[in-house]
């Protein structure tokens, strides 16, 4: 069986009693007898409903909302496919929802919008978000999905994330605090290079500078984005440089950092030569086949540091890396936001991760036999169930220490060891 | 532990790793390799993305579109409770889900929307409809909720379905088949009153009507509606009498059938005695106390058919004996619409059921020695899994009748062996 047929018929129905797609209800609590019928509905219902009228917060404690992301997309930037419309996304949103419960126990409902006005879109996430615990947008395309999340995040009194924007961000920071500290280079000397500017790379773009990073040069379709052109959108035009560099290969001579958002094979080996002196690095996104693949650009130069977005290279550029355990942490403390400083967080954690020794079955999962901190192991593998324990944590932490969590004298010590039975029993351990 | 701490104590998370509320995500198919993680999402996604871009109505074979209802309230009339707001009304909202999921292996999801605006309620609702089978309204108040239904049914490719409307009509109504045949009375000559214009009443006022009904006195808070009022929507415009019947009393002289969806004990025995002479029925549905009580209405004439709200007396009027069953049907033949004559199908096969033999352990449930087709047994039991298959394949069938049903060649004796199988699995049986 091709991998087309085994993927489509992955997504069918098996048992007789199952159904197509990858997602259903379970159900937490018994429903059988009259007695716990007359609990679940009508007439014992009306108590819960009752406690959270006079204090809407018991809502996390009589609903499933505090564990629940609604994953909203209208279909204009599935994956690489572009703007195939919210139904034929369906597959992804619900796959989204599928690494939400698999990677971190957070529950997710998928909710594909036909429409794609901005205004639109913000006044029905505003109206539903309360039956939520928080929002992930999802493959909306750019420049619409700053301004929807922007206005979401204003609005409303739950976390409202757009993985396309921060998941790349908080990965690759990650990678590159790692590099730095290899490499001893000062943050404000780099020279980064980002190719493309659409979600991921306003975002990683702006959370590189939030890092610390002075020097950004941006491309789009039509090359780097410069002072000088007047075809740029508010968000580019934050990354607009008073520069003559005018090509990808112009922008890459003595760059440290060059992030791929971009198409197959559009960096040289040539351009990789180019770059720094010592450590440079490349992170090439674009799926399934990379900016460069790293072969290529090993070839070029041995000391390249590359990661991709996929999983038989090394430091792979996994979403799941993020999101799951981002929305973990922020719903465990019921934060009303995801700010700057819980994405960093989640970063600094990540690179803290890739330096603890891989456990074997990691390793096993991967293929490998070694997994050691180095520039083949700058970010951790999302097999490392650690990953839940680190990251989710550190956002927690962050979210009190930011003023945005709800949760009052929350127990962190308490918290990691819950954590770390979670991942134990996401592994079927426990 | 009083009944009211059982209810909180059982909305409430129980194991370690559980969570509060009574719905979650459960995961249909294995992701725990990369070669799975592959498929649920990047790259193999795409594949049954391209599908259904290329044709629509390959979601229901690609995603779980063909099996889940949103269940779409905005908290105006939740229950008894009245307009509690759409968050207190989320834990009713989850517990519809677990009804549709315990009758008829039916996912839902709830989203509870914070607005009262009916133009605003439709737009969101159309803009969503396509990520689901079917959408169920529930506990929106009269009257906007007949237009937003209306409305809905007009935009939406699914079923759109407000049980509040027609859950109660379409279960009296079977109550009323069988009392009709009991009786020998002809239809058109049945005196039939509706006390309450709410979103139930006026939906059983129509249906009552599509069964042939004709003469039918309706009341709100305010009496009888009769022509000579100006203060009349136009939803009860379209039964005002013209009559000098002007209170409850007036009414109930000489009618065949009562129905009560207002409030306790405002039928008295000297009311039930002015009903007609032979087989008169009162739904008294007003929860937890009824309009009157059983052994009240008895005690007035020994000849009354009753059935209430309540599962502790006999015939009692249950939801869950509808709209679980019917979008199970609904969902099996991908209809567009729940049509009139599903509604009039569903209730067919309820009373149809209500003649068949009490398996033991119904009687079992109910605590009850003899269930038998007669004045204590003219509605089925809840806890009779045989109403999933005849719902279910009554209204499939009429689906296909009707033209709504978007499934081909379908093998309705196929259908009905699958629905028997199903009512065992639900059971426990397989």
């Amino acid at each position: 069986m091709s991998f087309e047929e085994a993927s489509l018929n992955y997504h069918r129905a098996k048992g007789e009693f199952d159904q197509n797609g990858k997602t259903a209800t379970l159900l937490t609590k018994p429903c059988t007898t009259q007695e716990e019928l007359s609990m679940a509905y009508s007439p014992g219902v009306a108590y819960p409903c009752l406690e959270i009228q006079k204090e809407s917060e018991k809502a996390y404690e009589y609903t499933n909302k505090g564990n629940l992301v609604a994953v909203v997309s209208d279909g204009t930037a599935v994956l690489g496919l572009g703007d195939i419309g919210p139904l034929a996304g369906k597959p992804v949103m619900e796959g989204k929802g599928v690494l939400f419960k698999s990677f971190a126990n957070v529950d997710a409902v998928d909710i594909e919008l036909n429409t794609k006005d901005t205004e639109e879109i913000i006044q029905i996430v505003a109206a539903m978000a309360d039956s939520f615990g928080g929002i992930n947008l999802e493959d909306i395309s750019a420049p619409r999905c700053f301004e929807i999340e922007e206005r979401l995040k204003e609005i409303c009194n739950v976390p409202v994330f757009h993985d396309d924007q921060h998941g790349t961000a908080v990965i690759t920071t990650a990678g590159l605090m790692n590099v730095l500290e290899m490499s001893g280079k000062n943050v404000e000397d780099l020279k980064v290079v980002v190719i493309g500017a659409g979600a991921a790379g306003i975002a990683c773009g702006k959370m590189y500078k939030e890092l610390g990073v002075q020097n950004i040069t941006m491309l789009d379709s039509k090359g780097v984005i410069h002072s000088g052109r007047d075809d740029l959108n508010k968000y580019k035009q934050q990354f607009a440089l008073d520069t003559d560099d005018r090509t990808l290969e112009d922008a890459m001579k003595g760059a440290d950092m060059v992030l791929g958002l971009s198409k197959a094979d559009i960096i040289t080996p040539e351009m990789v030569k180019s770059m720094s002196d010592t450590h440079p690095i490349i992170f090439a996104c674009a799926n399934p086949n990379p900016e460069i693949k790293p072969p290529v650009a090993k070839e070029a130069r041995e000391d390249i540091i590359i990661g991709t977005g996929r999983s038989d290279y090394a430091n792979q550029v996994n979403n799941v890396l993020g999101f799951p355990q981002i929305f973990r942490g922020a719903l465990d403390v019921r934060a009303t936001k995801i700010t700057e400083k819980m994405k960093l967080a989640a970063a600094r954690a990540l690179a803290a991760l890739a330096k603890e020794e891989v456990p074997a079955h990691v390793k096993i999962a991967h293929h490998r036999e070694t997994m050691e901190f180095g520039p083949e192991y700058i970010i951790p593998s999302p097999f490392d169930r650690r990953v839940l324990v680190y990251v989710a944590s550190a956002v927690a932490e962050a979210a009190i220490e930011d003023g945005v969590a709800r949760v009052k004298d929350f127990d962190m010590d308490a918290y990691k060891i819950k954590l770390q039975r979670l991942a134990d029993h996401l592994d079927g351990k426990i």
